[in-house]
């Protein structure tokens, strides 16, 4: 696998692929690798010719206060991950060589889009993210990037980004991958305490609470679906919502009444940590 | 030379080009052609083995109030200029197939570039510059750009946003086209009557006292470069300074003391038409 820290690399060897007739595709991670990301890389793999991850700790998708410093980071696990699953190039820049001196430039989805769910609690979080998938896309020019489901509101975003900029690149959003107790693959779960990790899977059983409401047909009113999964949530006591809402999967905007395609996502303090997870109706 | 009101045409025919091996160019126009456009095409043409201009009137880039409705359009003589100037393809799209339903993604120059100049009096602008800029730029995928010197700051902030983003694309600025009497070439031009063109030539006189002044190496103070330009500007009636300042050429950052490659802009005011013209120190 090779390590490229420099764009410069990485378009010479995208360069060399692409005149060999190859397609390429791009996993954007910020490392701290888990099987989250590596199934990305194999649907990338399965997917396309060659394969680009990146690893880059964002700075300007954390907002002041957030957990930027403390963001776990251990880049030769991380290749050793990428390169078991057939990883071809793993791209890590330094912030000095995506950010240089003088830089101003942001891409921005200004529509309520980025201002439901995490874009609440997050202001400028979406503006980071589709800044820096947008260079990753000019610097890499993949034929398709891989997106996982967990992070639903960042999938959409990138999706609507994509249409609006008119990028030649086809979007995959991948399955979120869980622990055998349900709880959601994150980099940030290895903040969690033993006490903590317990807490932590209140996430997944308001999920399969709010499911099994919704399947039994008895209910499609949102509000009943997020009162009880408040009600799940708010039973456990480190666990503290930030919200839980119900939204159109593709403008995200809320809805009153659930159908087919619509999105349940939320977010929840475990202790000092912020987890997200989501389920898509009929999904 | 085709033309192509579709994305999807345009990336077809570009797709073959490049099969093919061919390098290609795109002149990003508003239409209204005239002989400065002319010369971003032939200078496209002789950098490139195909040649792309996009006409499109842009709203994103208007702020309200301004000329957006009355801004000249003559589609059919655009094209017997493109035509003549060795033009392969005209891309010529709706604000529809631009801008359609839900779009939201803005990409903006967040720094002092784009709130000096221009920036101050038409907020939003560079905005729309730069989201269309890169709309085009995705939907060609060109090997370089042309834009003129005489939107300078349009220039300048385009550069920095190449930069920023990570664009693969080589950007060429062409020298400002003049009509005889000096008043720089424009699409705006139309709209003075016959008194104000004879009044519009006040700011080239203004830049060629400038330059005059700075020649003879008595001043290199840009206060009082700009109180020689604000008076030669004053003394014509039907003009009314919008701002004339001297900045950094590549920071847009205004400067005391001049030095080759500085910029010395302006926008000023004939009747209700606004124009702008600049020179570089040195340049």
């Amino acid at each position: 696998m090779i390590i490229a820290n420099t764009i410069d690399d990485v378009r010479k060897k995208v360069r060399e692929w692409k005149t060999s007739g190859f397609t390429v595709g791009l996993v954007p991670t910020m490392g701290a690798l888990h099987e989250g990301h590596a199934s990305l890389i194999s649907a990338a793999v399965g997917g396309c010719d060659r394969v680009v991850a990146s690893v880059f700790v964002n700075p300007t998708q954390f907002s002041a206060g957030e957990d930027l410093d403390s963001y776990p980071r251990d880049f030769e696990r991380d290749c050793r991950i990428l390169e078991k699953k057939g990883c071809d190039m793993v791209f890590h820049p330094s912030v000095e060589e995506m950010y240089p001196e003088g830089f101003g430039t942001y891409i921005n989805l200004e529509t309520e889009m980025t201002k439901q769910l995490c874009g609440k609690s997050r202001p400028g979080h979406f503006r980071g993210v589709c800044t820096v998938v947008s260079k990753l896309f000019n610097i890499v020019g993949p034929d398709r990037a891989y997106f996982g489901e967990k992070d639903a509101q960042q999938l959409a975003v990138i999706r609507r980004m994509v249409k609006d900029m008119n990028f030649n690149i086809q979007i995959v959003g991948c399955p979120t991958v869980r622990e055998s107790d349900g709880l959601a693959k994150s980099s940030r779960n290895m903040y969690l305490n033993y006490e903590e990790r317990e807490a932590a899977t209140v996430l997944y059983r308001s999920i399969e609470a709010a499911k099994a409401l919704i399947r039994d047909g008895s209910c499609m009113l949102s509000s009943k679906v997020v009162a009880l999964m408040t009600d799940i949530i708010s039973s456990e006591p480190a666990a503290r919502v930030d919200y839980i809402q119900a939204v159109d999967g593709m403008t995200l905007l809320p809805k009153e009444s659930l159908e087919k395609g619509d999105l349940v996502a939320m977010a929840v303090y475990i202790g000092k940590t912020r987890l997200i997870d989501n389920f898509t109706i009929g999904g």
